[in-house]
């Protein structure tokens, strides 16, 4: 019974990530989510509330297992530079991150999960930190923000690519040439910061 | 008569602008920029076509008129830096475009206006080309893609800025802040570039 449930809920929140990755929040529709997840609908407001507390599970749960599996390791700015590529090939991999990052930002005033998330934000701020001594708490906001964007602004301004390069897909040649771009602009800031 | 015509065209394309930017593509409701322009639902179908067209020349406007009021002027880094901090500026004081820009990015796979604004961009180049000579054509691409993206994040991610900062509101400090922050990263940028 339990195992129903849990696997429910697994569907449930697969189905939901695509629908809210794809058509943003006010765009989702919660026929469409149960019906992926070939479960009916009463189920996800008894499991998760409203649409926008489902959006805000979804999103917390996106950023959870980011933070867990791409870490600040090491010390000095190759340990930035590094981050920041993993950060770069994370985004690659699930663009639905971003994507629902750039939705809440268009979509919502108040952040969701702000304390979880703000915690979270510190503790990799105090990371950088210990990785770059001199650096100040003011600084490092700037630059994780600005690893943040670069990162995040890859995945959803395809169509800004297009314009400028006239490459219509995401090759791995092209994720490569501007991953270069990124971490040559994160490591130029890095040593000025520092 | 053409007087009326064209008045009636600028508010249409102005009620269209801030429905578009609140709420998106899909989210836009032509009823409610009839409403808000006080013109009949018709006439935007008979001036500006369906939806997609109508976003389209929405967005294409917005870029006309940063083209126009936003130059590369000089030479060198100091050139680029200046360039980045009116972007910056101009963003402030037009949230729209990057809502815009960032909207079509999530909801469409073709960019609007491919041809008009890749000429846009090529003619950007080449003028960041003329303040740097020694930059090559795809490392003028990436710190324009790169200036843009910072820029254009800033008025979309203020939910980002809320977890890192604490900041709720964008206020004059925050923004001058960031800026700053912009531009040492594109200053360091252009100097490792050149």
């Amino acid at each position: 019974m339990a195992w129903d449930t849990d696997r429910t809920k697994q569907l449930l929140l697969d189905a939901a990530t695509e629908e809210f990755s794809r058509y943003g929040l006010a765009g989702a529709r919660i026929d469409r989510i149960a019906s992926t997840a070939g479960v009916n609908k009463e189920r996800i407001y008894q499991y998760f509330g409203k649409k926008d507390d489902l959006f805000g599970i979804v999103l917390a749960r996106q950023l959870a297992a980011v933070m867990e599996q791409v870490a600040i390791e090491g010390d000095g700015v190759a340990a930035v530079v590094s981050y920041a590529g993993r950060v770069f090939d994370y985004q690659v991999q699930h663009p639905e991150l971003a994507r629902l990052t750039f939705w809440e930002g268009l979509e919502r005033d108040e952040p969701t999960a702000l304390a979880t998330r703000a915690a979270g934000a510190a503790s990799k701020v105090e990371r950088l930190r210990h990785a770059l001594p001199t650096l100040s708490v003011a600084d490092a906001r700037e630059l994780l923000t600005t690893i943040l964007t670069l990162c995040d602004g890859w995945q959803v301004l395809a169509t800004m690519d297009r314009i400028y390069t006239g490459t219509a897909d995401r090759t791995a040649k092209r994720n490569a040439e501007r991953k270069a771009a990124v971490l040559t602009a994160v490591e130029a800031l890095t040593r000025a910061l520092i």
